[in-house]
């Protein structure tokens, strides 16, 4: 193990955690232990918060940025973009805060539709989406390829989506960031609901500027084991979704562990951000926090 | 790490590929640090050999098993089986031999057929051969739900799956084996190509006797990483199929290197057998010790 490297990323992490105190004394004799496991990346990994809006205490954006900042946060994931997106860049420059990512859905499905013309719309609205993400800086936008249960086999949509992926994945690297795609719960979307086909995906379209992303919520019906399907993503997986599996809550408000999760992370030298895309139970401005804290604990455990 | 656990498990599997001297000192520094990452059960993992009849030099099947018992094979997986199934029995007794399982193919799709007469002629011929690998002493029957690039939507032909697994895993656990689904490259089967999704297949039918398959050849090209694919995989790997990944010949005939296979297969404490399903380029007779003596390398380096 290359303590020194571990100590490093610990104190990179322990500065964006701030709030914490344990966070000094970062390595625990499992950690330890553990990084010198083949392939094992977690001496360059670090635990960086981020959050949609709806999570965070507040009334207007401004504040809640504010408090994000003062309790360790480090981005904000906003949703698609209109003409005054440039607003976004002020309010967060303003708070000390990045934007992590915009979450955009699927447009209607219409960038995996039959009709050409309907899929050159959806072209045209995600690059629209793309260069507003770029120019705020956003490591990507999070797109859903095809929600609902589809009326065709799996390997059209595949088809479908990999040649779009092949066309706009450069088009998002141009704009230093990506096409994250993300997978979820049959009940939202049938053609996509495990990481690692997300990552074959990426594999399959071969270009810059493509990406994956993993929902703790989604993960938590549809995968057997949350490391084995970040370690599958690996430098695919430039964001997370964070919300507990049996009520989409914040982490740490039910029983599913994210020690596995964090696991994962640390094992593919997870470097972006994680960020809450979930409800709360309770006083957000009491729960927000004690979920961060018990992420950061499943961190260190893991 | 329980060094005496690990000796035991490398005596075992010592003892399996007694053509190897090495193996006496099977503990390598990675190996010996690996043991304590969080989840790894590679203390009782073992490396056991078997292979399908094909790859085997010689001509009579008795003749072919000697010699696969002179080698360091421990079993034989052999084809879907008829009235005469009993014969395999004495022949792998008198060689001293198991027999792993009956690799079977997918019965023409009959049991996620649309038809339901079809499926109930498809459940019943697969009821044979699980009563006929449970007589044989083999793990599982090796199954595939539905061939080629089919023309109605995923979900249908899993739930037909699902349904078809509720059904005869608790058979096929009645008669202590276990209907295993193999995933494949696109080409051959578009429905099942990750084993984590088979996995997740398994685990929604949530029965008995019912596990995944893990091919190299196949995986090469349908997972981005063989370790996570095996992890995902977890205790529902009963069994895996060997061939390299550009021409389906032995493993260390081409670069396909097989070190994450083994390091996901260590990290689940598989202790089933492994089995080549693959041609051979050259002399079989030179050629199958030598990849046996590279793959027992690249189990050590994991």
């Amino acid at each position: 193990m290359k303590r020194r490297d571990f100590l490093t990323s610990g104190a990179i992490a322990g500065s964006a955690m701030a709030a914490s105190s344990a966070i000094l004394n970062p390595i625990t004799a499992s950690a330890a232990n553990a990084a010198s496991f083949p392939g094992d990346q977690r001496a360059k990994a670090k635990l960086r918060m981020c959050s949609q809006l709806g999570v965070i205490p507040g009334g207007k954006p401004e504040d809640k940025l504010k408090w994000m900042k003062s309790h360790g946060f480090e981005a904000v994931e906003i949703g698609g973009q209109g003409n005054d997106y440039l607003d976004w860049k002020k309010r967060a420059d303003d708070a000390g805060l990045a934007i992590a990512s915009l979450c955009i859905g699927s447009f209607g499905n219409k960038l995996t539709d039959e009709d050409p013309e309907k899929r050159k719309q959806g072209f045209d609205e995600l690059k629209v989406q793309l260069e507003r993400a770029g120019a705020l800086g956003a490591n990507g936008v999070v797109y859903v390829p095809a929600t609902g249960r589809p009326d065709r086999p799996n390997w059209r949509i595949r088809e479908l989506t990999v040649a779009m992926l092949k066309e706009l994945g450069p088009f998002a690297a141009e704009h230093k960031t990506h096409i994250i795609l993300e997978p979820l719960r049959r009940g939202e979307a049938w053609f996509l609901r495990q990481v690692s086909d997300a990552a074959q995906i990426c594999k399959d379209a071969g270009v810059q500027g493509v990406a994956v992303l993993g929902d703790t919520y989604h993960m938590y019906t549809e995968e057997t084991d949350d490391f084995a399907a970040f370690v599958a993503g690996g430098e695919y997986v430039k964001h997370v979704h964070l919300g507990n599996g049996t009520k989409r809550q914040l982490p740490g408000q039910d029983n599913h562990s994210f020690v596995k999760t964090m696991r994962g992370l640390k094992y593919i030298g997870y470097v972006n951000f994680i960020g809450y895309e979930c409800g709360v139970n309770g006083d957000r401005e009491i729960e927000v926090p004690k979920s961060v804290e018990y992420l950061r604990k499943c961190w260190e455990e893991a």
